[in-house]
């Protein structure tokens, strides 16, 4: 059990939703990396509610203070620590959701594992608010990956039955990548942000909720990045996106797809491109083995709809042993695919960051 | 960079496919196992080739030694080493690979990994044979987790275009998991192995490959095993099952199909049944939360086509520095899902044992 | 490098002496454990400087603010954070130790480690200060081991030549460690305190400092605690011990004092006494193979005296590549020995929780 | 609990002393290490039992056959696994030690520990015979270390009473450490050997056994190895020499005499020497901060005497529940401590490996 990951460059999240504050320790950064400090409240807003109608209208502000490992604003290689205070959170009654498990959400698990000693107030621990410190660390760990030569993006690539065109998987760029992160809306096919916000609207309007699918990818990366068998690049990277709420799924290169095709369409040729090793295709994502190939990495997670809906559902009243009703009050996303891409962005840049100090030795 | 996995439970994976031997080190199994051996020669036989048609003719006898851990055929709480010895492959010239990286195989990223002095032969410690004693490791275990009253089993879920039945997610049982065990061929509609087969014949026939999906199941596991964030269920085992070369996607409960649905549609009601709390659906595969929460756990994987196919293939010549062709040669299998089913099976043991011995503190 | 420690229990120390905050996550604590605050604050009370004449007179209240896992006064089981706002540190000038190294002071091995970049006020992160978030910590785990039946305790066994009776290895209890905990200067032969602070108040006087030794007791352990090999009670408590400032050795039972013993003097003779097991005699300090063996556990550890002394030393000037002189400014403890006493304990105390956690799997 | 260690070269050691072999897996060792196989049966010649009057005079060829890894006798930077069949072992009845465990020896912490499962022949996974994988590892450890400038040596400090004298830690030269780990019984001053032989036929005469130190010294360190706080160098080796069966104790530097010194004698003043920034003594053994600070490094570890001894000892009957009688049977080192000294300067190789693999980030 933990909230810490990280090898080489530990991040350890901590907080509640409705606690006095959440934030991240990371230990430790590299040193001489001069911040950017409007960047990281940039990625900070992507990730933040009240900013766009999909989402809920709780307005948090999400200020981070850091309180060690920076000097003249210059991380000094030291443990790095921030926190954002928790504000404007109604003081609702969740003692009920001890009582009446909320279904699909962690309440009846949690509940399990910690004795009943869990905090259910806005999810606990268990919060999408908790991306807010990993994003925090993401945003610090992309700007050092940046001088490397390395850049992380993403888009939404469905959300429902609404889908957007996928990545060009040869093509796609650090130019591309830079500017999907900076859309509202990020998606490759203009006109899927419509569709996709009709289907979002259509779920509120029936007080129901509509999963997704988030595609990323990373340019840059040097070869040779990963390992054989258990420390490669898929391992650490799906350990780390199921980090991230409503994650069920994960997949690389064709991913699924690629297990319906046959060897002579699925491998990917390899050629002398302007007098550097490349492949024609990108089939496997990027990684062969569990090491990086010098391709784009490409990879798709899947989320499932928010379970917190307005209609009554069914479930158990754990006093009274009986089944009973739930209608579960409060503002909710009705979609959080959106703000969930800046966190899948975020633990990318955390598992890159720590797969890049892990070199092979000689 | 590592070829160990597991927290508490470490299994340490070593051996290159034509070196003297392979084997694995588990630091350390739970004491006072008696261990069933020819129940772990039984896993290692639905491994190993040479027993299906579907599969390369090599023939590898994979008799375990057992070195250490174990007094009167019962774990100690020690070490347990256990080797493998290699015999039987044929001193093919693998020098050529070097020179010539088989596409989408591991040779290239791996050179760069390791700066050239890799072994190649045979796959080296990236061939399919290492799956071997990651069996063997998974055999105990497997026998560890019943004593517990987990069960872990699975079957073929597609081969190419062709699909099986998924499981009963609520239904699903140890008696069907056992039986599918057991089975040479393991689906669940039984008239599915003759449109497999015949999917596999034809990728043989045309010097081809083909790719398929696994499903797999456990039951039995106690409510509230893992955790939030970062060693949740879904991490730990997604991270393990990366492992198993070919493996490209994972996906838990509905997994990319939740994506699509509604809250309304996914959400698992709950209810009590004969006095235990238990949900009415199972889309979320077991977990909520990253915590096991009483329901069956099932998860999806996906492996590619196998890279070795005896057609002619476009690769690069990285001594000339220049495009060239490659034929592979060797006997090789025309698809590996069959036998990868125990292999996943075992690395899902691992993964539960040691999520079962990190329970949470009080 | 990592400030963070333990593997169940991980505590992650972050911050710099006169940075905004210093603090600590525990990923995880126990969950249902109710909070003694005003025990906390004893502990901290006790490593607080401006307490006792023997040192530094700066006053820092180290009021610990908890920002997450806590509900109720009782821990959720969710990361623990707590952090404590550094206050009241005069903006004297640190970049001449840039430039000048302090002789015996982490300052130019930090700066190569760190390439320049690191924190040097008031010490950075190296600073003893880092130890109150130890304490934190090993408060709130001694609450925890306590319920364990597990009590910590120690006293000082010698400052420069003047020396304290040893405990007496076998009879060590309970009570005399929690009486000890309580003293305001932890000596077991009470004329012990008179010689010591002489000692301390002449070096003082000489504008210099004195080292001495802790010795450390914990009573209640289960026997069978700790492992072979790497991680028994040895290997875990010294790779902690280690992590606090000044400590330079540390040695088990007898220690040193073993080594020139025959076999005969130092084997410790078992018996059945109250109907129990145990030993006779305790040269061992309670682990035999790496292993609680019922008797207290017993461990000394050596501290060297403060590097910061007022006289002028002989160092470097790195800027202009010569040797030069320098004179430290500020207020300084002449003797840290008596409060690195509670930040032994605390380390301690996280040690053996670990230790706990991890027990033989059946 | 554990018999792995190492972050990034994880060794992992197995086996027990009447198994059937012993033996380690090194996941991964530096790739392209051309390995000198006669030096590191030489070092394990230097630990085997049989050379030398003061050693028990059971013959164990410790004949290492490697079994993956390696190419061409060069790394090939996946895991290395070597073993060592156990033979010539007489099968003495070891079921005795079940019912009466032997004073200070790990048999009763070790019988709870493992709920009675353990293996006790031969003291099992206890045994000091495991010191022999370790040695493998650290032999082709320190020819790593050699590439990087970095030699390990050392010699016995003390036997007994008697007493070698101790390194100038200053002056400590890498031919000094060649040439005393060329000697068959490693002291600096000649005339030492032939008091501590003595000191070892005495005890042996007497049916008893005699504790000893090693000194332990490490040149050609770079500087800035190591870290603050949990992960420093004293930390990391303290925690890996402690898995050296008898070791009680460890100091680095003045260690427990630099407790009663003033700060104004314990301090290293610095100079530049021949250009370049050192330490006019060298109290601190190297390390400042838990950092390397381009001194020697210095560490001595105490040992206790063996508790085999011939006598008959005091003990309990476990099975009757009362006090008895015990008379160990069988041949055992009066001395280990010239033994030990190959393990302790292999596992400092381990440590040191590992350090030099954790660099800091920039």
């Amino acid at each position: 059990m933990s909230s810490t990951i990280g090898n080489k460059i530990k991040v350890s999240v901590f907080g509640e939703s409705h606690g006095p504050a959440i934030g991240m320790v990371m230990d430790a950064p590299p040193a001489g990396l001069k911040l950017d400090f409007e960047e990281i409240s940039r990625e900070l807003s992507r990730r933040a509610p009240g900013n766009d109608p999909t989402a809920t209208k709780r307005k948090e502000p999400d200020i981070p203070e850091f309180l060690s490992g920076i000097k003249d604003g210059v991380t000094t290689g030291a443990p790095l620590a921030a926190i954002i205070r928790n504000t404007g959170h109604h003081s609702n009654d969740y003692t009920e959701l001890y009582r009446k498990p909320r279904p699909s959400h962690a309440d009846y698990a949690a509940n399990i594992h910690f004795g009943g000693f869990n905090d259910l107030a806005g999810g606990g621990h268990f919060s999408g608010r908790l991306t807010a410190p990993i994003v925090i660390a993401g945003a610090i760990l992309k700007q050092y990956l940046k001088t490397k030569g390395i850049t992380i993006g993403g888009h939404i690539l469905s959300i429902g039955s609404k889908r957007d065109l996928s990545f060009d998987s040869v093509e796609v760029s650090e130019q591309q990548l830079e500017k999907l992160s900076h859309m509202h809306f990020p998606v490759i096919n203009l006109t899927s942000e419509e569709k996709m916000r009709a289907e979002i609207s259509e779920a509120t309007e029936n007080l129901d909720s509509v999963g997704g699918v988030l595609e990323i990818a990373a340019t840059g990366l040097p070869t040779g990045l990963g390992g054989p068998m258990f420390d490669g690049v898929e391992n650490i990277i799906s350990k780390a996106v199921f980090g991230i709420p409503a994650v069920k799924g994960i997949e690389f290169g064709d991913g699924f797809g690629i297990s319906s095709l046959h060897g002579s369409e699925a491998n990917d040729a390899m050629q002398y491109k302007d007098g550097k090793v490349c492949c024609k295709t990108n089939h496997c994502g990027g990684i062969t083995g569990g090491i990086t190939n010098g391709m784009p990495l490409i990879f798709r997670t899947a989320l499932k709809p928010t379970p917190s809906i307005s209609r009554t559902q069914e479930t158990v009243d754990l006093y009274d042993k009986c089944n009973t009703d739930l209608k579960i009050k409060g503002r909710h996303d009705p979609c959080i695919v959106l703000r969930a891409l800046p966190a899948v962005e975020a633990i990318t840049a955390i598992a890159l960051s720590n797969l890049l100090s892990e070199e092979a030795l000689f």
